[in-house]
């Protein structure tokens, strides 16, 4: 928890959720107004009505957020939720265009609190360049949620024509991942343990569409087969889905994945692999291998992608969805999806 | 809790939360399969792509539901939660495009009870003709949310030129709504108080876009100034929002609100006013005067909108935001919105 540094003690009540006075200035004074004033999003409406380009394809894509604890290194359940999405469209090529925001508040939530989270909110929509534009707020008695859910959806547009998808991989594909492994996973674990470690541990939490536009205009657009974002599962399950939706194998030189001394030392401690922890601010690039330099320079040039790194290949079609590792010590082993082993919520 | 008739007991753990093999198998054999047999919706995405048409804008919103009991006479939170974002769209005028799903499920949640709320959801978003394309689902430990907890978002297109909305309401206009008020709140209220009423009380869960759709093939455009529906908070208080977004007053005849005699019964026994009761099925329709019958005609001729009314009508502009009821007794009173009374989980 949050010290409260207003000093006030509000919380939010039973009342808050029933949809009349109370709820109407609830959601205005403590999200519509403050969104507003930070990022200049006009009044979060039930249903908002915005500018739709021509000649484009509608991308939609949702996720709810039930990150413990809600503020952590490196961010909070707030700009989480901004980037997460937005990430989700971007990793289908699209532009973001709007995002919605619900709440599912437990009673007895500090105002305060809950303030810190829509700054939050609002700073990271600014920072983006995607406003949120319709919402929802609910609110729950105690024990009955674990103090704020949050929800949000993202429509975006793409050309035509344009089509990455996770079934697109091809033999002799490389395969790029944008920085190192683990940070955001490693830090929620650290800090719901209460872990207090050396070194510099935190979330990785970052919006890439601005990273995928620069790609997308300097690389030919069918050269780049597979984007994803690596949250939930890691590196690992992410390409092992990507291998099967693709039907192809893949093969990893376990040297060549980047990952940070303090997050490798942590995960000892802890009996963790990194590439099975959540990344939320990294992603994985299939393309094919003549633009690979190319893409990698791309993503050096960004601040949060200078560890990026050209990671394997897609090595062919025998083995649908096997993905190989070649090991340090010169070996191979199968490197399988996440089985077992749940991180209850990361994100 | 429902029964489980398929008597496997067996109940969704956080390792389905995970990211993992777990999630996945979860996610596609109890949700993506059983949402495509039903309702031929393409498997979920992390984000979708889909069609859009040319020279539309983009309606956009979003819903949480959090209903208790989940299971209620009429409904389920499944069908309430496609009917919700569906019913936020047609509001704008908007024509449904594809909705998103997503979920936050208790651990220990019964598999049997989830795949009933799948297969709700499947029905209804068939039956209304709007696929769900995208969705996510998190796992938290047993304590950290009640059950299940839905989020719908929804998208649409709407011509350019369209412009209904909550701000149109003019002095004249004729205020309508499209069937009895209460009829889900009161429902909720009843079965969480395990009362045991006559008659036969039901939720009015429905869809409304095919009611809004042929009101605008049917009355000039620009006759229609608001639409809304009348939810948390009911009647009185959708009526004071609009009341004070369009800076208008209005008066209502008490004897032409159509309150079904077994709702206003049962509210009589809880102390309740129908109407500040959440509905979930029925519209306010403002529109200019001389469309009133045509439009009272078209409600009429949907099987959910057979008790729809004129019930009242915008004043003048002279004490914006103020809504009175002329009693049945000849009397006259503020029609405030709701204040205090909370009803938690009503949707």
């Amino acid at each position: 928890m949050m010290k409260d540094k207003t000093g006030t003690g509000e919380t939010v009540q039973l009342d808050h959720g029933s949809g009349g006075i109370a709820s109407n200035r609830l959601v205005r004074e403590r999200i519509t107004d403050r969104l507003g004033h930070i990022s200049g999003t006009a009044p979060l409406e039930d249903c908002a009505v915005t500018d739709f380009p021509n000649m484009s394809k509608l991308a939609f894509s949702t996720d709810s957020y039930v990150v413990d604890p809600l503020f952590f290194p490196g961010g909070d359940i707030g700009c989480l939720a901004v980037h997460g999405t937005i990430n989700d469209l971007a990793m289908r090529g699209a532009e973001p265009v709007c995002l919605s925001l619900a709440f599912i508040i437990e009673e007895g939530l500090s105002i305060y609190e809950l303030e810190l989270i829509v700054d939050s909110i609002g700073r990271a929509s600014d920072k983006c360049g995607v406003p949120v534009v319709t919402g929802d707020t609910k609110v729950v008695p105690g024990g009955s949620c674990d103090r704020i859910f949050i929800n949000t959806s993202g429509a975006g547009f793409l050309p035509m024509e344009r089509d990455i998808s996770s079934g697109n991989a091809r033999p002799g594909d490389a395969i790029l991942i944008s920085g190192s492994c683990g940070d955001h996973g490693i830090t929620i674990m650290t800090a719901r343990a209460e872990m207090s470690l050396t070194g510099n541990i935190q979330s990785d939490t970052a919006p890439l569409h601005d990273m995928v536009k620069r790609l997308l205009n300097h690389i030919p657009e069918d050269a780049v087969h597979v984007m994803r974002d690596p949250t939930r599962g890691g590196f690992a399950t992410a390409l092992n889905e990507i291998a099967a939706d693709s039907g192809v194998s893949m093969e990893i030189e376990e040297a060549a994945v980047p990952v940070r001394q303090e997050v490798r030392a942590a995960c000892e401690i802890l009996g963790l692999d990194p590439l099975y922890l959540a990344n939320e601010g990294k992603m994985l690039l299939i393309v094919e291998e003549a633009h690979a330099g190319k893409a990698l320079d791309i993503m050096r040039s960004f601040p949060h992608g200078r560890e990026a790194a050209i990671t394997g290949r897609v090595t062919g079609r025998d083995n649908p969805g096997r993905v190989t590792m070649k090991t340090s010590a010169g070996g191979s082993r199968i490197m399988a999806a996440l089985h077992g082993n749940p991180l209850p919520r990361i994100c």
